[in-house]
């Protein structure tokens, strides 16, 4: 099954467009988890199991994993979500982009050795970089993003176009031919959410930057849902995973993620 | 040492502006070799020590190794580069980028990890994706890459200028004031090379597209060298680690080596 259609099927099965993201943080584990590459793994699955009916998608940074030599257990981690939840997606984020053949090197990690429905990708290095991820699986191409940095060349005018607004139409005109296309737009800037919206109607938006990041989530959910009313994975990481850092913090992060569910559909 | 010292080390000791990218492709591995992990380290640990004094650099891929969940092997590789070749650099070539706290952690996996002299980043994102990486090592900026796609972007016009030139510039003037900078720039474009090296005058300019990519030697060189005619990494991948696929492929991993080496010092 695709990318777009497992996405749909978990809108409506967990009537959620939360995405729990994964970024295990060693000195952030709550008490009574070992402070090792195991115990990363031992937190990722309490939250998965105790959230996975909230949301239509899990996101492992995978940057989290990487750094501590923990790839095995990032395996497991996603087998887990694909196994056992197939109600939800899993997206890698590991923002990847690289020519031709590495590019597709980069596709089999996120897809073959991860199991990812989608991976996101950076577009800087232009089409050839991200049309081997579309022929294995989904992309979602980072388009304006939530950090202070990203304005300097995303907000950048081209034929007076910023610089995301061209990767926006790219992407809806362009790429969607060649495969499952989404993009990545920051939940910080609520009008370019709405702009890029307009511009890839029926595209999936990744939306980093509600809860820790402070995004509004009212003003993040008018902005880029589509004309059903969906169409968006609100991603809420820390928010989520670190509700507690007490023994409760698996129950406390359902607690935070059911919340930030609801407060998505309360959007009218 | 920090890379910059190394590098200009490098350059007196090797006489050489060269840097072997270590590219392993399981279906390319020569006879006698493996096609396992294993085979894939004891094919660059051969490569590594028959090209170690034609080389200023060496760059392994890192999607050549995650895809196939080789990591440890990359970790031996690189261990095996910065303990027995003090003479040369390794830069990691993973084109990483993402905000800030998860910059840190692929500052992580490129420096403590891996023990990388430098790694390529990809400036989408800004500054605070970059500064980072040059809190903990040196950052080597994708800039003008040498793939067909890589013009969408980066030869777009911003304010008269094309994107890659104010990349350029704000590596040079911006970047390089928080740290160690570099930039990639690929040989394919020698025009854009020689605009690139007037902007960044001092910066480290790592080049591939020579070789199996076909950039010409004397062009990339007369229009990528500083004032002192170094300035330059110049990246061969498959053209020296695929010279011979029988039993005498390190050997001739070396003439290859020595024969761009020597192409690269006879430009005048």
């Amino acid at each position: 099954m695709s990318f777009l259609a497992t996405l749909n099927k978990a809108w409506t099965t967990t009537n959620s467009m939360l995405c729990v993201g994964l970024d295990p943080d060693l000195d952030r584990l709550p008490d009574g988890i070992r402070r090792d590459n195991n115990g990363i793994e031992d937190f990722c699955r309490a939250i998965i199991e105790s959230t996975a009916d909230t949301a239509c998608a899990f996101k492992p940074q995978i940057a989290h994993f990487a750094a501590r030599g923990a790839e095995v257990q990032l395996e497991r981690i996603c087998k887990l979500i694909r196994e056992s939840h197939p109600n939800t997606t899993l997206i890698l984020d590991a923002k990847r982009g690289d020519i031709g053949s590495t590019a597709e090197y980069y596709a089999q990690e996120a897809f073959d050795r991860y199991g990812a429905h989608a991976v996101t990708v950076n577009p800087y290095m232009g089409t050839d970089s991200i049309e081997p991820f579309l022929k294995r699986g989904a992309a979602i191409v980072l388009c304006r993003t939530s950090n202070l940095g990203g304005s300097e060349l995303q907000n950048k005018l081209i034929d007076g176009v910023p610089v995301y607004q061209h990767i926006a139409r790219t992407a809806a005109e362009s790429w969607s031919m060649m495969g499952e296309v989404g993009l990545v737009v920051g939940a910080t800037f609520p009008g370019e959410l709405a702009e890029v919206r307009a511009i890839a109607p029926s595209l999936p938006l990744l939306v980093p930057g509600v809860g820790a990041q402070g995004g509004d989530i009212e003003a993040t959910v008018r902005a880029g849902r589509d004309s059903n009313g969906r169409g968006m994975m609100i991603n809420s990481s820390r928010a989520i995973i670190y509700a507690s850092n007490g023994k409760d913090f698996a129950s406390q992060a359902r607690g935070a993620a059911l919340a930030t569910r609801d407060a998505i559909n309360a959007v009218s």
